[in-house]
């Protein structure tokens, strides 16, 4: 089976250039079929602010209404998506940028039911494997925008984790998939304060256990609910860690293994 | 040889939202292989005021300075060609979203030695003939936000008009391609106050008279001379009409037609 890696990069990458380059020349070295799926940063609140209309956030998380979703879907899958494609196809990548409403992709539906109404924010029904598999075959290396759509012509925005969890599941029946989260960390802590506290493998039992010490809680929480996941979903390996580390962490040397 | 159509939408259209669905609904019904170019429209401007980035035009035409670009990547790749390709879905059609910079589609470089310096423009030197056959192949649909790349990791603001005759010259060797421009007017006129003056049919000989005679001028001569120079790399036919009339200059029973 071929290996193939899929890599998601979050706000915090996408934000920095130097560290977003880097992120981009170790994606370039993979060696086997890659997608690259990036979340959206900073910029599109920035953008916001200029433009005059107003953030809701709510525990933390950005609420997507009508003119939000405007903004995200020109930031994510316009300019840093069209930004990451130019960047990779100067380092010789095959790179094509989408977003889940290309060739249908990754069709949503809106979140509703629940206690929080986060408005235009899409769950994932289906994955277009057949699609992936044809792009993938022509070696094109896919750089995947978070915006999906509900197949009616509404666009939604949809988180990046995932994005990158359904697409890593949905090819794991052709490919060895090797499922990467770059973020700001080390991976997953023992104590969130020590980045020398790293746990180099996590499994089921280990993970319940730290839930009930609280010492994993809020964001980490879906991040790693969607890496077990991919796991038992057949997702070969789904490694945590700080994006810095891509090299590493594409070779499977730092951040955190997650375990059945 | 099977049929590929090549629609080019101007500005007007997009801003036009009525005029836009109505647009896709004939794109949508169109028999054989189809390609969607799109220009920007007004948002990119009204967006551009909205965040304070100051617009210069010169000779009616923008000058995509570093700021502007980011805009109208964010505009065009994004914003438009995500809620084109949406609407697409939702008529069921397989289209895809593509920008030049996408798999290497369309290769440009920053035009230089030019009266005026327009600032970030690409002008086209390589169309990716092999990824379009191989998209084209397999039914997908694609829509081409107007953005180039030049290899460099530099995206630029490239003329939809001169994109559509790009894509339709690079896959003439391989289907029967029509080219159609639908725009604002009836199509060429020989009084420009007179939509009953369509002139149906237009050679060389009478383009060039007209040109003399000043009939034709300014944003009309880029647009023929595109057509032309279709119609010289074997395209089949190229067409310019009224975009209301869609269904019509996809039949060839409106505008005007452009031969050799």
């Amino acid at each position: 089976m071929e290996s193939l890696y899929v890599i998601k990069i979050g706000g915090n990458i996408v934000d920095n250039p130097a560290l977003l380059t880097a992120c981009l020349q170790s994606f370039a070295k993979v060696k086997g079929q890659a997608i690259l799926v990036h979340g959206g940063g900073k910029l599109a609140t920035s953008m916001a602010e200029s433009m005059g209309v107003e953030q809701t956030m709510v525990e933390g998380r950005r609420i997507t209404d009508e003119a939000t979703l405007k903004i995200v879907t020109m930031v994510y899958a316009g300019y840093i998506n069209k930004n990451i494609v130019a960047q990779l196809q100067a380092l010789g990548v095959a790179a094509m940028g989408l977003s889940g409403v290309d060739g249908n992709l990754i069709l949503a539906h809106k979140r509703t039911n629940a206690a929080i109404d986060f408005g235009m924010v899409g769950d994932i029904d289906a994955v277009n494997t057949d699609l992936l598999n044809q792009l993938l075959s022509n070696n094109t290396r896919l750089i995947i925008a978070p915006i999906t759509h509900d197949g009616k012509g509404q666009l939604l925005n949809t988180n990046a984790d995932t994005i990158a969890q359904s697409l890593a599941t949905a090819l794991a029946a052709k490919y060895k998939v090797h499922l990467i989260y770059g973020f700001e960390k080390e991976g997953v802590l023992k104590d969130i304060n020590d980045s020398n506290s790293l746990i180099a493998k996590m499994d089921k039992l280990l993970y319940k256990n730290m839930k009930e010490e609280k010492i994993i809680f809020e964001g980490m929480i879906p991040k790693i609910d969607n890496a077990f996941s991919a796991i038992e979903h057949g997702v070969q390996s789904v490694i945590i860690g700080k994006a810095e580390r891509m090299d590493e962490l594409i070779k499977g040397t730092a951040g955190t293994t997650i375990t059945n």
